[in-house]
């Protein structure tokens, strides 16, 4: 995934969360984990910056959406103390794998700040551009 | 907002742990979750330190109080690993958010030593002061 | 500062870095040393991402550019050691102070990845326009 | 020490700061390390909070003042990488041990924020006090 693609990923992200209506950090890796770009929107609480990164992190370490990790890895879950692996990793939703049109992973993108359920919205707003 | 006010605050969480008979430590962070003053009462438990610091921290992250985010930042709440994000936070009560007046954002204060009752008690005594 | 002056701000480093023919991450914290905006231009080595990350953090927490940093913290400068507080500084340039017309510290830009003279006129360039 | 003695010394040593026209981070620990009280000034640069308490810590820990650990403590000293211990030290001046009219060793405070001269001479303002 080249930069310019992971700008328009921010901006497409930044766009739905305009249109919702709240202010989120958004986090977009490569399909290696390491950052490729990052914004946080005015009036975003502080908090969100590191998750953003982390659910953008754990969704392409595990190659699954947030929300399905956090259903394996939580103390009621088959692989519970996932989550504490690999730096601390985020047990809910708003980290969603970048495909390509192909299906190829090319990196995931994160987003927190708002709800969980606007956090995935504006993620998937993002992911679903890329695989269009 | 200034450290007289950070002071201020300081002392009149200080009283009301007095008020109660217990010693407690008190971290104020500003708006940006830096500490801007500390202390710890002759005879609080030394682990109370950094847990102070980070119930303010918790707060200021996500501009709720401590009690409030431990009800979501659970195994049974809906964001579950949210309190190993920043460093690590704290997920029960004594970290309140500081506002003024108006309802702006100035910090927030964090209290440990005592029961969490008692330090939410505390905790709220300083920041109604700085709303009235 | 807002997230669009940061943007434009990481756009006039972007452009300089073009200029110049080389590939570097950019990040921008605001004045509390909170990260605003990040990139890391396609070819930049890895190792950049956290760099640029520690050069914004070093200029904004001791209010000076890192290449001034590095004259004090080092093994023959006033302050050796200073280096190694706040998570670990960086003692060489490429992070420089942001200013508004007035004079007013509004954050930092962090720039590695090229030479450090390059990530120092990348990081300028970025800087005077915002002075302007 | 108790605390009313620590926020005298606190009260002393931004007074001595005031008079300097400079704003400071101070930190106080106790003989066994640990803070006691805290205060950054407004506009002291953020970095300063964690090298006040540095300094302090390398004081007591080592019993003298972190300008005479700084001799020992450094690549040409003969102690070279002692102050990559315990958490990290700091090897210049801030940090003064404070002692009671009898010698004995009470805890030690430490400036950050200002020149290290300024910083070396608040920081003793608050310990002569004590001693006297």
């Amino acid at each position: 995934m080249h930069l310019s693609c992971a700008m328009s990923l921010l901006a497409a992200a930044r766009a739905a969360a305009e249109r919702l209506g709240v202010t989120v950090s958004i986090s977009i890796v490569d399909a290696a984990a390491w950052p490729m770009a990052f914004i946080r929107m005015d009036g975003c609480p502080l908090g969100a910056v590191e998750v953003s990164h982390k659910k953008a992190r754990t969704a392409i370490l595990f190659q699954m959406d947030s929300a399905d990790f956090a259903t394996i890895a939580h103390p009621d879950g088959g692989a519970y103390s996932l989550e504490n692996t690999n730096g601390g990793l985020t047990s809910f939703g708003g980290g969603v794998v970048l495909k390509g049109v192909d299906g190829t992973i090319m990196g995931a993108i994160g987003v927190s700040g708002a709800s969980t359920e606007d956090d995935i919205a504006i993620a998937r707003a993002a992911a679903t551009r890329l695989a269009a």
